[in-house]
Formats: C-alpha cells, sequence, structure tokens
C-alpha cells in the first residue's frame, strides 16, 4: 500500500473532531493517504463517515480504531483526581462525568472492519490479538500499528502487523504506547532506528513533521511516508473547533505531555488546568477522560485540551490538498538538493 | 567550514573525558571535523591538548568552551541537597566537593582563544557577549554557539555568532540551554525547523544521531553536519573511562535528563542515583557538579553520570576514522536511495 502511494503524506487519524470524510478524501485525493478516527464514536457513526467518505473518494484511505487497555485502573486513584477537579467543574457549571471506563464499542468496532474492507486499518494504544490482526487482513484490510518502542514493534509485528506506525514524543496529541506507564520521550529519529533495528516492515514516521524537508528528513532516515496530524487541524477539510485553532493560531504556549485531561499521556499546549493538574492525574484511561469530558466542552482554553505536536506554530489554514502537495513538493526538492551535494 | 568539510560529521565536544586529541584529530583526519572539550580543564591543560592535537593533523578542529552560568544559584538549595545525598558519599568513603562555583577559568580560556586560532570555536552554556564574539572572529576563528530553541538562536546570532550547534532533546550529557530552568524536550526535528525559521546560518544538527541514515535525515531536514557524541564514546581514541563503557556496552537502561549529578539537566543512562535525587536536585551548577564529583569517581555504576544520547545502543567500538567513513557513506547512500524514489 505505502509503496503505491503517489506522495509519502499520510493525515493522522485525530479522533475526537480533527479528522472528517472530507479531509481524509481531500488527502487521499491528492495523492496522500486520508484516515478517519473511529475512537470516542459509535460503530454506526463511524460507518456513516466511512460511507461519505467513499462519495468522496475512490482512493485508498485508512481508519484508525483504538485498542482497549489491557490492564485495570485504580478506582480509588480516579475518585480521588475527580475530587481535586471538582471545584472546575462546578466553576463552569458542568459536571463531571461518569468515569464508567468501557471499551470504545470494540466488539461492534471489529465486526464494522470485516464488513467495510477500509483499505488500511490501523490500531492505538495496544495492538489486537493475532487472530484478530489475522481477521482484519483476511477481510481485505492492510494491518498498522502504532508503536513508541522497539518492544512494542516487535510484539505488533509478532501478532500480524502489515506496518507500523512509529511516533516520536514530539506527537501532538495522545502518545500511542500499549501501556500506561510512565512517560517516555523518546526522539522520532532514535526510535525509527530502534524499530528498524528490531523488526522489517514498513515504517509511518509521525511527531513534530511540519514541512517538506521534515518529511525528506523521516524518509531518508528509513520510513516509508511521514504522518502529520497538527498541520492538517487549520485545514477548512478539518473538524477541530475554533477554540482549538485559535490557540494554535496564537503559537505562543510550549507543548508538554500530561494525563491530566484524559488519564493517558498527550501533548498539548500548556495552559492552566494542564499546569495545575498534570502532577496529580493518574493513569486511567477512558476514566480520567469521562470524567473530565464536558469540563473541556465548556468552551474555556484554559481548562480544554489543546492537542498540539511540537511544530504546530507552522500549522496554516491550507486546503488539505494544498498542504499535501506543497508538502509532497517540498520533500522531493529537499533530497534532491541534499543528494546533489553529498553525493554517493 | 562547514562548506568545505569532506564529510558531514562533527565528532562532539565532550568535556569531562570524552574528548582527547586522538580522537579530534582522527575525526579531522578522516574528512569530519572534531573537538576539544575545554569544559573542567584548566586552560593550561587545553593548551597542552590544542599542542598535541596539532601533531596529530594539520585538518581543522573544533574546541568547546562552557560559558559561565549568568544567574546567581540558591546556596540554601545547594546546601539542602548537600544534606540530603552525604550519606551517599559516606557510603562510599568520599567527601562531597565544595560548592564553590566559579566561571571555568573563562578569562584564561579567553586568552587562550585570542591566542590559539583554532579555526572552530564552539560556546556551550549561553551564548558570550557581542564583544567576545567579535574577538574570538577577530583572532582567526569561526564561532559555533550550542542552542536548544529559537530564541536562543535568534540570540546567538545578534551576538555574533557565525553558526549554531542545534542540540536535540535525544542528547546525551547536557543541555546546552542558556538557562537552567526547567527542562525542555524539544526534538531535534522540531528544533531545526524552529531555528530555520528565526535566523539564517549554517546548522550542525545533534542529538541521539546514531547512523548514516540518521545523518542524512538532519542534513536534509536543513543542516550542513551531524554531530555525534555518543557514538564516539566507545572509539579507541576516545577518553571515556570503562566503567561508562561497560554500561553504555549492556545496552539495557534506558535515558533520562536530570539535574542530580551536575545541577544542570543533563541525559544519562537511568541508575540508582539518578532515581533517588533527579526530583530533589537543585537548579544549581556548577555547586552540584562540585558536590559530587568524588562521589561520581568513586567507582560505583549506581551513583556516577552515565551520559548517554538515546541511541547509546547502537554505538560501537570502532576507529574513529572507520566510523566517520560509515557514517559518511550511509548518509550518502540514504540520500540517493531516497532521491531516486521520490524524484524532484
Amino acid at each position: 500500500m505505502l509503496d503505491e502511494l503517489p506522495e509519502p503524506i499520510v493525515q493522522a487519524p485525530m479522533a475526537g473532531g480533527g479528522s472528517t470524510p472530507e479531509l481524509a478524501a481531500a488527502v487521499s485525493n491528492a495523492g496522500g493517504l486520508g484516515f478517519l478516527a473511529a475512537g470516542y464514536l459509535t460503530a454506526d457513526a463511524v460507518r456513516d463517515q466511512l460511507a461519505k467518505t467513499r462519495e468522496l473518494t475512490d482512493k485508498p484511505f485508512g481508519l484508525n480504531v483504538f485498542v482497549p487497555e489491557r490492564a485495570a485502573v485504580d478506582a480509588g486513584a480516579v475518585a480521588a483526581y475527580a475530587d481535586l477537579i471538582r471545584a472546575e467543574a462546578e466553576r463552569h457549571e458542568v459536571s463531571l462525568g461518569d468515569p464508567a471506563g468501557g471499551d470504545d464499542d470494540w466488539a461492534a468496532k471489529l465486526d464494522l472492519l470485516y464488513e467495510a474492507h477500509v483499505p488500511v486499518v490501523s490500531f492505538t494504544f495496544g495492538c489486537p490479538p493475532p487472530e484478530v490482526v489475522a481477521e482484519v487482513k483476511g477481510h481485505g484490510s492492510e494491518v498498522f500499528v502504532t508503536v513508541t518502542s522497539g518492544d512494542e514493534a516487535r510484539e505488533a509485528v509478532a501478532a500480524g502487523a502489515d506496518g507500523l506506525c512509529v511516533q516520536g514524543q514530539e506527537a501532538g496529541a495522545h502518545r500511542g504506547a500499549f501501556d500506561n506507564v510512565g512517560i517516555d520521550h523518546t526522539g522520532l529519529i532514535p526510535l525509527l532506528r530502534k524499530v528498524s533495528a528490531a523488526v522489517d516492515v514498513p515504517l509511518v514516521a509521525t511527531g513534530g513533521l511540519s514541512s517538506g524537508a521534515d518529511v525528506a528528513a523521516v524518509l531518508v532516515a528509513g520510513a516509508s511516508a511521514a504522518q502529520l496530524g497538527t498541520m492538517f487541524l487549520p485545514c477548512p477539510e478539518s473538524g477541530a473547533n475554533a477554540l482549538h485553532l485559535a490557540a494554535l493560531a496564537a503559537g505562543d504556549a510550549p507543548t508538554e505531555v500530561t494525563r491530566a485531561f484524559t488519564g493517558r499521556p498527550a501533548r498539548g499546549l500548556v495552559n492552566r488546568f494542564l499546569t495545575e493538574y498534570s502532577a496529580a492525574a493518574p493513569a486511567a484511561y477512558p476514566q480520567v477522560h469521562q470524567l473530565t469530558r464536558d469540563l473541556r466542552r465548556a468552551g474555556d482554553p484554559q481548562t480544554t485540551h489543546l492537542w498540539a505536536g511540537q511544530s504546530y506554530e507552522f500549522a496554516r489554514p491550507l486546503p488539505a490538498a494544498e498542504l499535501v502537495r506543497e508538502l509532497a513538493a517540498g520533500a522531493r526538492s529537499a533530497l534532491a538538493a541534499a543528494a546533489r551535494r553529498w553525493p554517493a
């Protein structure tokens, strides 16, 4: 699949609103690989998005699915965190959500995958068991798994993954680590090296990429394509909300990785909630996500998640097709210039 | 200078023992740019190393100098940290050092720079004032400054720097930030983009690079050369001690950034001392360095600094010239392959 892409550009699946059928189709029509995101949606809502996307493009595209957590969470820690942030909810006149847990409609989404024959399916937050990977592949999809270490790469390839999405610590939004333990800061170039040393499958590189030259960098570092997320957020086809886009456009906040909003490490712009609650936030996903949902929707940029990769200040409101063409042309010219300067 | 390098490989200055005249000369003789490190040495010791290096090569090489801290440290915090770690020193039958501070023989080292006409001088931990930069340049040296942000890049270029060493968070040993505040995790590719957007001077990229493909990656991302440190540590010409080399060769510990050993953020292998004291260590350099010096020399891998970049497990005991040739050839072939696959 990656070998046949006209341009080495993958649009990152952005669960929670960024990904839309319009965005995925525009990227695929421009020669890249667009992605829908099944996370947080019901299987029926994903089915509708798939149908809509197919109306808009006859090119390959992808669908990303969250894998259920494999470890239990500490209910006492979730309750303590709820007590800590309750005053924030009250101040915004919303309630904390019920930290019910759950598996994000996993079984129904697997059924959808078996029925929908999406060209590329990627998994995040873990690797499905080998029999699930085989079943998805058997229904006509190529399977990619998001990894953040050489060990995860080995596990995913052993489970049958056709390729890997290699996510450096520079990436915006959730880290795709299999387990919700610690906060890893392995940068994209070292991670590509570790993964390349561990397995031999096609790699999509992601994390902090913002220009054609950055795309070229990961291609020479061993990736078959570059995946960008934050750069697509201001595209007119994106579903990002106005508050998020305004914070990105301001361009003046650093980014940090935090569990404060969802209970899993995710990179966003530093705001008051992130600063005050990161240290206390438990490793409890999706429980913390559920607790804070309405607070995050209250319209206050200081108490919502403002996901952003480390290069977010370079994002511009270009049509997605134009962005794909600009990235691809920039990558090709950066490669040509460096190869002329340093001939083999 | 960088434009005329036969190979785009810079050997990182490694103060504290890694850099030697033999290593710097071997790298320069192989077509890269070797570096001596003035940090922790007297000006006279540096003078001897310069003379020795000149006996071993007639090619250009560099000398790195630490810039004195511009902020005062909290003496109370240093005393409290000393109380905290005193039992470690007693257990190892050494004394804590006198946290006297000081400027690492700055004035004498500047005099040496004016006298020695080293082809390339790089500064770390800050940027000298414009008149010092001008004086060093006036005595025949090209001046590089290590930066870790776009703001530092602007300050260095405004002060007259000919080029910048752009250090990503992946790098082993000390972060070269101008100020000892916080711990920044900006990855090398985003940092190159931020610095390229801020200034227009030649850039040397460093942090977590371990292979020819990694070198190629930073060249297409906009750097004129790649700087590697950890990869040179096991070379026979390196001055790294046996305990450090054994820990690197074991390859089984993660790396983290800590102030526990020196009071400035530095990346090393996780060991007991790092784990137990990172949270308490004050931002006090060189005072913490002075406190822990003899403890770090006591021969216990659990209480010494084991500096390592994020790709340290790929370091191998090759002669330095062979490593330079391997990196350069790998970079050239990675560029050629990617340029063929994605022609302009």
